[in-house]
């Protein structure tokens, strides 16, 4: 069975995509940390989840984010500031012809005034620059971007959403779109090159912002 | 009768959406164009067309784009390359006060490698340029970016769409968003700021994308 192992995936989307792949019942997971006592005491958690819901073909296990690479897809699930750092911690080296996956939307944060916006950095997105700190040979794609932080731990939900998944490597964003289409009632939608990234990104803070100003709750995206 | 005015209304795009609003029985339409005969002749069709489907409580006329501006609210249906130049023709004034509506997507067309991607001017979106064209006392907002273009003018079909609605004028994007809101069945959505223009132009792109690539036809979108 594939492995995907998920780098900083003891945050609430980590956890949560950890769960939801597992349930899928088509991939183990590795869950990643800097700390990897935190990485094993989640994925104990995500065990028990999986135990309690009678799902008995997948498994999931922690480590450090180091020994989480030798997994067959990484999903890099980090605050944009620590992916730098954290590939640079582990070693480029070890990304060479990975299948890498960012769901990553940087965004400034106005509540207040009841608005979300993105804040890419100056590559256009997220996706663009993180492409530039791995080896050229990485095949990285961008997916899940746009589901609702919140939804991926509310298990008695389903995901009813479409899933852009962009990447200029077309045999990894099969491989990804896969994935994708294992996780609930995800459905993924092949969204062109890894520059559309500069949209589908900002397509996160654009649905909050539509929660908070149309009183809607954890909107999400269907194209159809 | 409130009067909704295309600037460039003989488009596709701008003949459809005459159709559709004087359809909703809620708001007059004048359709301007360079070419004030070119309006006459679009208008006439969309009054046949109303008669054809028994819409007797709203009407459509034509003129020239300058005329065109004594409507209540005004949608610019232009290219964007040609939106300065119009504008510039008209004269800026008469947009002092007025409500105007953007609905363009600059875009990069690459059908070849199955791909459009977005083009936004160095302001970040048309919008944002469209607002330093015009003065600051004109209240711009975005909305029907991602209708499917050809969907305007079949009119067999209702428009089951979400509509972002962007501006940082909220009356006039309230009044924007109820003309919206009486176009077949699109439901309008407060998208925040005209900032956020950066995100809605680009569905357009990711839309069309989509489709192409994922064997769909006319991909719109659904914020829920």
């Amino acid at each position: 069975m594939m492995k995907v192992g998920i780098i900083g995936g003891t945050g609430n989307i980590g956890e949560g995509l950890a769960r939801r792949i597992c349930l899928g019942e088509k991939y183990d997971v590795v869950i990643g940390s800097r700390d990897a006592a935190k990485a094993c005491t989640a994925a104990d958690g995500v065990v028990c989840e999986l135990k309690d819901r009678k799902c008995t073909s997948t498994t999931c296990s922690g480590t450090t984010n180091e020994d989480v690479c030798s997994a067959d897809i990484l999903i890099i699930s980090l605050p944009f500031e620590r992916v730098a750092e954290t590939i640079d911690k582990i070693g480029k080296t070890v990304f060479e012809n990975k299948i890498v996956i960012t769901l990553i939307n940087p965004m400034i944060r106005n509540p207040k005034e009841k608005y979300f916006l993105p804040d890419p950095p100056k590559e256009g997105s997220a996706a663009l620059a993180i492409k530039t700190m791995l080896p050229e040979s990485t095949k990285l794609i961008a997916a899940f971007n746009n589901v609702a932080a919140n939804k991926w731990m509310e298990l008695d939900e389903e995901l009813d959403y479409s899933v852009a998944v962009c990447g200029d490597d077309e045999e990894a964003k099969t491989i990804v779109m896969d994935l994708v289409g294992s996780v609930s009632r995800l459905r993924p939608l092949d969204a062109g090159p890894l520059e559309m990234t500069k949209v589908v990104e900002g397509i996160t803070p654009l649905v909050i912002t539509i929660a908070m100003r149309n009183g809607l709750k954890d909107v999400g995206v269907h194209f159809s």
